[in-house]
């Protein structure tokens, strides 16, 4: 456990299958399951300056290494923790299908489970009781962590007291569309073999495809025109001097396919983009999801987002707010699409601060929440 | 010869190659090429009365077969003659990478050269004359089929008296980078084989994700949410019962590519696409594209475009207009995105025939552009 520097980190993994196997929500289970984390600070006795931040697809726990400004200014990590956990499936320390399966004595492959938001929500918060965490002050996301964040306010609603999720709603038939297809393009890569392909190179082809289609949802075409416009490739030959040369965007694609296949495990984000798909906590909770959330709620919107449009996210505040939840609705103006939350920090910082710093939900709300829980675990 | 009822259907194919090879943009040439086309009654002595139709990317001459309402509301086939032909490298009767290559004996397959817009309207013009027609009243076409009638009333000035282009603009980085990846899924199918696949199945799956992902492209997003949401797959499984279970969209992006690898060649797909993505009259001519057009024109955008945007196309009537052309906008209303030109043909209809209407441009631009054309013919 290394501290570094003004971040104070601490790193380490836990463990949530001391009890027993780890049971998924497909019906399958896990007999060993372990989540990487990161924490930045320390908390206080009665963990009340502890604030969760939830990874997008491919992030990990270190949110240093991809929320830096964030968590240096929205934070006082003299006086509080920030911690972090590295989903299940993913490639960045916790249990995934690269992990040995216990059975087989090799990697699970193509045989893990499938897994869904509210499992990571569930393991992360037997994690945190290891850790000796109860309670946050804030669950805070963008993209799939803001799935993440909303899914602890409506499962653990006496644990949390805010909620900010950035460009996250249940995901659209145009963004499931694109992730089918992502799936399709490494599966046809013919080192993928059905998952199996730990002893091999791996699908980096397909995966690197998959990678590009997303990177082109994630941006937005007007700041494509802005840096790539119909330029010719920076670094080849113009396309329209030879049948090989291309493009500028083409070069930049495969450029963002080739960094990711390097630090990217093809079946973790299979496994990630499908839980993206299936996120809906409406469905899980019988319609009655948003009824039980106690936490005050933030959704951001990025303007230009094309994958979870503002426009979506503002209609979702709305359809929080009409059962009762105590949500605001902020917009995110940014030519950077669904990625402004990455490429813009300046703009978040003091919206993130300013929110975190109001009263948290009245005592009798969450006392309400503590008794109700308490209800349903006897 | 076969009349074809109400609609006075003649096809037939033309060669553009009787007086030599045909030289192409990319500096290579095909020795043979021939044109297929369908017509639709007769051009009158003084071609007077001849609209030219332009097909989209997977469009054939048959304008019958994919523009069915909009050739027979919009024409008076007694008494008007409407031609379309299958453009060069596409699968349907023109000369293509399936053809036998001369020197080999053999198809093309990847050696077929690269085609340009440029290239096929050069080839429409040959065979134009080839068919007795030296002048057209106007020249019509959506997406790539609007790129062509541009480029006509660019490079043929004298040779056209209307234009209408509907959802087309040079490509964006954002389309250009969508084709780059669905270049790249065919490419990485193994039953590609660098484009010489005529002796086996072909690369279907990877035509079929590049045809899902283009659909995507084609309706929006809005239009998806309609009719797919996050519904079940209506054939299948729901997503959220079993690890093999699906949404709609995806079962419907699925059938997408299913039926059109039955109908289109992969080796096509990559020619036209390449084509969408060159096309930039302003750089074929340094600059002064726009100065040599007589025509007027009329750009259509679609206002749930994501491919080409309304606001693209808008921009570029008023590109248009600045460099002196007659040049008007209109926006189709439609949630069907690029497709509204195949979806909602009774919104286009009436805009089609009032065009077609009004007076062509003034005779003296008429006599100045066929002097030029002299000129650059001297």
């Amino acid at each position: 456990m290394a501290k570094l520097g003004k971040l104070h980190l601490t790193q380490g993994s836990v463990s949530v299958t001391k009890h027993g196997p780890f049971e998924l929500e497909c019906g399958r289970s896990l007999p060993h399951v372990t989540l990487r984390y990161a924490r930045y600070g320390e908390p206080d006795e009665e963990c009340s300056n502890v604030t969760l931040i939830c990874h997008a697809l491919s992030g990990s726990a270190r949110v240093d290494q991809w929320w830096p400004e964030l968590l240096e200014k929205s934070f006082d990590l003299e006086r509080e923790c920030v911690i972090c956990f590295n989903v299940i499936g993913s490639c960045y320390g916790s249990t995934s299908a690269a992990s040995l399966n216990p059975e087989t004595g090799r990697p699970y492959g193509g045989s893990f489970p499938q897994v869904t938001v509210r499992d990571w929500v569930r393991a992360e918060r037997i994690a945190l009781s290891e850790l000796g965490i109860s309670h946050v002050r804030a669950a805070i996301g963008p993209s799939l962590g803001g799935m993440q964040a909303i899914q602890w306010a409506v499962d653990y609603p006496e644990a949390i007291d805010r909620v900010v999720a950035m460009g996250a709603t249940p995901l659209n038939a145009f963004g499931i569309g694109l992730n089918h297809l992502q799936r399709e393009m490494i599966k046809l890569d013919p080192e993928y073999r059905d998952g199996d392909y730990y002893d091999g190179s791996g699908p980096r082809a397909g995966l690197a495809q998959a990678r590009g289609l997303a990177m082109c949802t994630y941006k937005s075409p007007e700041l494509f025109d802005i840096r790539h416009g119909r330029r010719p490739d920076r670094k080849g030959t113009a396309p329209w001097t030879s049948e090989q040369g291309r493009f500028d965007i083409a070069g930049y694609l495969e450029y963002q396919g080739k960094i990711f296949w390097e630090r990217f495990d093809a079946n973790a984000y299979l496994a990630i983009i499908r839980a993206m798909d299936l996120w809906d906590p409406q469905r899980d909770w019988d319609g009655h999801a948003w009824e039980r959330i106690r936490a005050k709620i933030q959704l951001w919107g990025m303007s230009s987002d094309i994958l979870f449009p503002a426009a979506d996210v503002r209609a979702f505040a709305r359809e929080l707010r009409e059962a009762g939840v105590d949500c605001r609705y902020e917009e995110i103006v940014s030519t950077h699409g669904h990625d402004a939350f990455l490429a813009e920090p300046e703009k978040l910082e003091g919206l993130l601060r300013d929110f975190l710093a109001e009263a948290p939900p009245p005592a009798s709300l969450r006392a309400a929440a503590v008794a109700e829980s308490e209800g349903e675990l006897a």
